[in-house]
Parts: C-alpha cells; sequence; structure tokens
C-alpha cells in the first residue's frame, strides 16, 4: 500500500455537516490528520499556534506563497488565509493521511498544485433538505439562508470537476464513504510503482 | 450514487488466490455478479450454458466479434472464448456490479473498449510466497511451477497499467479492499452527474 499519504481536498457548501463528516474520519482513521492553515490575523483568546493556525505576519506570509510555498491563499476582511505546503510534505511523505478542508475556490488551486491529491465534493441530499438544515441552526435571518442557499448552487453545480461526490444523509455512512475513497485511493497501482518493484525483487 | 453498475477487470498471476477472493467479493457484496464468458467448445458434464459458459457455435461466436460484441477474445487449443458484451451491458444498466476475472492481455483488451471499466491487479505477497503457493499445491513438476513464475513475473510487470493493486496476504483484508475500491468507484464525480443534477433541481 501507497508509503506516502494522500492529500484530500474536502468541499462542499456550508449546512452539508461536511464538519462533522470531516470530525468523525479523523476519530475513527488511523493516521489520519487534518491540514492547518496559515493567517496573518491576531490569535484569539484560546487559539494555538500549529493546532488552529500557522499565525505568522504578512511579510513571513508573503515571502512563503512568493516562493511557492502555499498550495492556495485568499485575503479576507484585511487578512491572508493559505495552507503552507511545507507540513502537508512533512506529513505525507511519514506516511499520514491529510485531509484539507476547503471551499470550491481554494480546492481549485490545490487540484491545480497537487496533481495526484483527491478531491471529495460533500452534497446535500437536496437543496431542500439543505435549506431545512440552514433554517434549523436559527441563528440567520431568511434573506441570510437564501444568500447561502443561492452560494451553494453554484458550489454544487462544480462538485462534477471533484474526484469523487459523497451525500451526506446520514454522518455514519457519509464517512464511511470517505473512509472507503480514502482507502481505495492508497490502492491506486499509480502510487503502488515502489510495490510492484518489491514484489518482482524479493524473489 | 452511481445508478449503472460498475465493470471491474480482475486479474493477477496464478496462483495469487484471486479466485479466493473474488469468490469472497461476490458472496459477501450485494448486487455484484461474476461475468461469464462465450466459448465455442463443447459443454463438459454437468456445465450450464448461461452459468458456467455461453456455449455457442462458432459461427454465432464469429458474427458477434463481427458485430463488435466481444468485449475481447483468444483462441485456445482450436476453441473461441470471449467476454460478449450484451449481458453485461444488460446487468449494469441494472445497477449491478460485474466482475470479469480474465488475463492480462484481456484485460488490455476490455478496458480499451471500455474506458470507464475498472482494473484490479492481484498481487503475490512476494515472488517468493507465490513460489510457496504454487508448489504447495503439489500437482506440478518444478520445471512447470517455474514456467508459471516466469509468466507471473511478466504479467506483474504490466500490473501498473491497472488502476488499483492489492496485496492478497490475507483473503478477508484482500476481497475487503476489492469492495472498499468498488465502493469508492461508485462514487466518482464522473460516474453521478445526473445525481448532482438532481440535487440542483430537488429545490
Amino acid at each position: 500500500m501507497s508509503e506516502n499519504g494522500l492529500l484530500v481536498i474536502l468541499s462542499g457548501p456550508s449546512g452539508t455537516g461536511k464538519g462533522t463528516v470531516l470530525k468523525k474520519v479523523l476519530s475513527s482513521r488511523k493516521n489520519t490528520m487534518l491540514s492547518v492553515s496559515a493567517t496573518t490575523r491576531k490569535p484569539r483568546d484560546g487559539e494555538k499556534d500549529g493546532a488552529d493556525y500557522y499565525f505568522m505576519t504578512r511579510e513571513k506570509f508573503l515571502r512563503i506563497k512568493e516562493d511557492g510555498g502555499m498550495l492556495e491563499s485568499a485575503e479576507y476582511c484585511g487578512n491572508f488565509y493559505g495552507t503552507p505546503l511545507a507540513p502537508i510534505k512533512d506529513w505525507t511523505s511519514k506516511g499520514v493521511d491529510v485531509v484539507l478542508e476547503i471551499d470550491v475556490q481554494g480546492g481549485f488551486q490545490v487540484k491545480n498544485k497537487v496533481k495526484d491529491s483527491v478531491g471529495i465534493f460533500i452534497l446535500p441530499p437536496s437543496m431542500e433538505a439543505l435549506g431545512h438544515r440552514l433554517r434549523k441552526r436559527g441563528t440567520e435571518e431568511e434573506s441570510a439562508v437564501q444568500s447561502r442557499l443561492s452560494a451553494a448552487r453554484l458550489e454544487i453545480a462544480k462538485a462534477v470537476s471533484y474526484d469523487y461526490v459523497v451525500v451526506n444523509d446520514e454522518i455514519e455512512k457519509a464517512s464511511d464513504m470517505v473512509c472507503r475513497i480514502m482507502d481505495a485511493e492508497k490502492l491506486r497501482a499509480a502510487r503502488n510503482e515502489h510495490l510492484i518493484e518489491r514484489v518482482l525483487k524479493n524473489d
């Protein structure tokens, strides 16, 4: 089985429960961890460097980015956010599978740079179910729910560019499917040339 | 999840136990069946048409082949053997996954014709283990074992052209891996465009 860990890109519109699916995958699957983002914003109370984010200065962030060390990045409310390549390389080279939870735009940037990354898109069972979930949260006005649904529609239309789609109608089932995808991807022949050679050599 | 069944090409050298792995997959996985070959040889005692083989005349075999209705074919000891497309289409259109156990040469022919088929190559843990298994059978002279090992080496060198490789060191584990590959393949975005559309429409 592949010696290097996978880089998994996990996307899906807000309200699909992809965070819960991811939590389940991380707790049930061996040697699997969540990618940590870099940011130039100040740490909030209780946030730890290297766990919640890699906190860094604007200068350091931009230097890493210029050196090609950010898989993707975006500016949001005057702060930079991005995915540093170095820690991912470090983990995957040790055989650890790294999951990156990211929006579609960021996901495309990463897929472009890491061709053998695995894109998984979490779908809601239906737009109706998604609307229901967003309203159940009870934290947003109907107009905000409607704008989230519009954004979701645009994102879902891009799901076909991912490698896999998983419908989250049941957390258990959806997280099991994500695990199955990861197990299968590790068996891809293209990731296992060394294994084939080893079988042939061990005579 | 994909409405159409998969066509899985299962290959691996003699002695890797791919038959046992396959039996386990067929008995444990829902809606999964073995592809039945066509042949022009006479049925042996107890062999049933449509179960062991589709028995047919030379004329019928060649007519189907000329019409593009054989996914692969080969002549062996004066008889034709081949994989008829029609029954596979019939099953996969009903959502049944069909597994085709076939040698590398036949596997390549099928993959060329059915681009979205899934090629899985069963590897022995090592050439040493394969030799051990072949000798344990006790049915062949050492020279025959050696020629099987040579053939195995040539086949294994082509494993990298398959989509997936699975090492059969434990039947349970290997058959579970084949099932995981099949589950994952059914979630491929390219197989699920209709599903994405359905989510978007169901508003």
